[in-house]
């Protein structure tokens, strides 16, 4: 019945997305959960919203920091 | 004081988003939680964006799936 | 297909859970979600790691203020 | 390692985020964690989502309720 | 920079967590996340705070139905 | 009325989880959050359920990496 939540920055593509949540699946797999019990969320975050370092991800990207 | 995040596809109505707030927080106070104590948070998620049977929601409806 | 997170303070009866569960799924019912296709999940949280009003909610409490 | 997530009404400036992600950041400085072990994520929530007093946000605003 | 949070059923063994991890990192690394760059946080939840076809999986389970 | 969810550590005192509320309340404060409109919730983390480069926090503590 796992719930998995994902944050990431905006911009992944669809390929990716499903990537994720294929591997995700095949690793719950392996601990005895079902693909059809797990729930998988991916919250796409502006790199504006995300803070790290004490900046926002979109300043430090423009100052070559990452 | 409670928090309730809710985690759905997009694509809800306003008038289903105005009753789902109304009855949760109906049920809250049903177990003592003034309607003023209370926080209801819904997140709109895309389907491409939720996984299920190891597969972006999205593709599982094409597929008829659902 | 749905996720409810609640954060609550602990301290809540399994009966009060139950009813809980059962208003929200009974909620989401009526917009047409079935009662299979919801988890809810409850977070008990200590009063101590609670903030409101710029103080722990343990703190507030043993001055009366809620 | 802290993570902070941050549900909020959507409509801040940029600088409003920054100020709010700078901030946070030297909080928990002062409790020990480096700015460079810390993550902010920010969900900006449009007031339709948002759920207070058993109603929308966005119409408890237009009755002039906050 | 992601954020992965895992919600499940309490009662996992340490070599389940430490699959999980390790998995859910080999995954992000297929679609170019470093592992220094990403968190899993996750919840252990009593099965009695866990909301599934309207009750609780406390009593579900005990009824024989999972 | 926004809503702050903290993922850290298990094991901070009481004192410096005061400090964390008091002092993002107060980081709030100057974007315009009254300390009464604000909800700050610490999720005390234990490190066998924290992943970071791809193993459990209470393990890489142990080979003295953190």
């Amino acid at each position: 019945m796992p719930v998995v939540v994902v944050e990431m920055w905006e911009g992944r593509t669809e390929e990716q997305k499903a990537r994720l949540i294929k591997g995700i699946t095949e690793v719950f797999k392996e601990i005895g959960v079902e693909p059809e019990h797990l729930s998988i969320v991916i919250h796409d975050v502006p790199r504006s919203n995300w803070g790290m370092r004490g900046e926002q991800a979109s300043k430090l990207i423009k100052k070559g920091a990452e």
